[in-house]
């Protein structure tokens, strides 16, 4: 029974490296890259070290990979996509917020967010991954850029003025996020949305 | 005259912890905490294995005092006593932005701020740090909340807004911050105190 389990494994590389970026992203996001060994991977994903290596020869292929594979994603899925279907800015953006502090409420904890969480480990000291993380900053940006275009008041804005205020409403998040980490509650992410929609309003960057 | 050497080094214990203190600070600033090892730190203190484990038995240890003798200084130095000693609140923000700004000018290069680095690193896993960052954050708050009730528009405020805004300030620094280290550029920065500074105009939490 076991050689047959074992062999089913073997048979399906694509599931094992599906579980692998699965399991490494989840110990990026809670414990950070550099304090989650090789080893520990190769134990949480139940497979051998050398079918994790046979997919990820290096830590680092295996960082690139959880990058492109399971942080970019999520950022699409938490932020960009919520704010393109959204009937407004404002709106997505107050989803967006809802959604995450719902999460953080069902967890009972703050993990912060995983972009932010291995850009702050990784961006200053490891230029390896520092195009691959700023790249989903960029496509986050430019996603926020649109939608304020949309709007009365960012339509009359400049393409400059509309970045910054792209710019600002990431980094109120982020730092948001930061502060609801440090203290381990979502209190700072519902400041940040209620000042922000204020701010939001004061700019007329809104829906008509 | 190595013999001579060593023997000063010994004899001043307090010059040795405070080098410690130094490299360490600077080795978790730039790489991160579970990056540097207790050797590296040995190494670049030009100390013993056994000097640096009488003075941190172990690397928590270690951990802790820099974040008390090394990170919360940094955040007073930085912003809590700027913002104290600044004739207004936004020209105290001004200043402390400008002077961020000038030091990664200088440097070339975004290695973030202290306290934002090992808090997202270590706040959600190592409960051990987390009252100690969360401390500094506290302390950085309570300062800024003081000096928004010192202005016409923050006198008017009740508490929990004069709070909210102190977050929000905090906030839009800390991600603009992320953000400056995830792209090893000021310009994020730049935006935020330019939209902050826009922002307590509006609120008129301003000096009068």
């Amino acid at each position: 029974m076991k050689k047959h389990w074992m062999r089913t494994r073997r048979n399906d590389p694509e599931g094992l490296r599906n579980r692998v970026l699965d399991v490494a992203a989840d110990l990026f996001q809670s414990r950070g890259y550099h304090a989650t060994g090789m080893r520990e991977v190769v134990s949480a994903t139940d497979t051998s070290s050398g079918a994790l290596h046979h997919h990820f020869p290096t830590k680092e292929s295996l960082g690139v990979a959880v990058i492109a594979h399971r942080v970019a994603p999520a950022v699409r899925e938490t932020w960009i996509e919520p704010i393109r279907r959204a009937e407004s800015l404002q709106s997505g953006i107050r989803k967006v917020f809802r959604n995450v502090i719902g999460g953080i409420d069902r967890r009972g904890a703050v993990r912060g967010c995983p972009l932010n969480n291995l850009a702050m480990e990784l961006a200053y000291s490891d230029p390896l991954f520092r195009d691959a993380l700023q790249s989903i900053f960029t496509e986050w940006q430019a996603a926020l850029e649109v939608r304020i275009a949309d709007t009365p008041g960012g339509g009359r804005l400049g393409r400059a003025r509309r970045a910054a205020a792209a710019t600002f409403i990431i980094a109120s998040y982020s730092g948001a996020m930061n502060l609801a980490k440090a203290t381990q509650s979502a209190a700072p992410l519902r400041v940040a949305v209620r000042t922000l929609s204020e701010w939001l309003r004061e700019q007329q960057v809104v829906a008509g």
